[in-house]
């Protein structure tokens, strides 16, 4: 059994990383399924997804800071459309997280959200979740 | 359910992006499979794979470069093979994408591919797909 | 059918990659699984995962180097508890891997071994194994 969900995200800045472990949690809640594998996956080509610390928004800003320092928005880019640096940063992080389920929770560690990285905002964005029950 | 398949990927410069979206799509049509998730798997230590634009080449290209700026050929490495950027740009991009599948299309976003990244060759390589129905 | 294992791990360093295949193996050995998915997830913000070369240990120690390279210790960071690097090192590798699972073998490259990514040690840490039957 399978259960397919689009998750809106609007993000509101170039770079933003966006919190979205409460609508997974929901739909998971939703779902009924108790053990299994959660996909999120970002369908953008400049914004990615990755896990690390909800609890203090200086970890996500830090993180913003030092994908900044290491890709900067303006350099020797080829591709037309000024955003070769959302690209890259959107496959450093990756395009999708796998959590697993168990007796219905979404298993997070402690410290752990899962964040959409909009690299290329403000937009409406979308995330897809696949709840696949074992 | 589940399915393996090996995509045969023949690179032929040292840093190459690969797109093997066609590749999976076939493999997902021949399979007969209408709802899951694809797992493909890079079985290599010098490639890795992810998801970006594969509508503009001028992307996997800017992609490619940028991850040269960061880490480069020559430097400080201790590994004797001369490849250690290989093995790091590895580790940066992934050995793995997950993709899921519904209606029994492949859900990718509409500029997405995916990309096999060659940091080693040129060399024949294999990707190892594994589709499994929910 | 899924089952799920933790897989202890004390790291002696502030940063290491501990190679923790064997134990992988050995819980899907126990397991019985034949053909499926094994999904290996870090609950922790300032730890990884990543699959590469475990033959010559110079490869993850170059890995480790150029991350630090890339991502300074002391920087200009927000977050207050001195580990940003960690944090952000551990979004560069992910938090999980997938391996694909075929005749009750971890299906994994020669020269491949799954590493946990200490960056904020040293510390007692977990790995979650999720093995799910096809």
């Amino acid at each position: 059994m399978s259960l397919f969900t689009v998750i809106d995200v609007k993000s509101e800045k170039r770079t933003q990383f966006i919190d979205i472990t409460a609508s997974v949690r929901e739909c998971l809640a939703g779902s009924g399924v108790s053990e299994g594998v959660a996909v999120i996956f970002v369908p953008h080509t400049t914004a990615g997804i990755t896990i690390n610390e909800n609890a203090d928004p200086s970890v996500p800003g830090d993180i913003i800071a030092g994908l900044a320092r290491l890709v900067p928005e303006s350099g020797d880019y080829q591709h037309a459309e000024g955003n070769s640096d959302a690209h890259i940063k959107a496959s450093l992080m990756g395009s999708s997280v796998t959590v697993i389920i168990k007796e219905g929770q979404l298993l997070l560690g402690t410290w752990q959200g899962i964040f959409f990285c909009e690299f290329d905002g403000p937009r409406k964005r979308k995330a897809w979740l696949n709840i696949t029950a074992a």
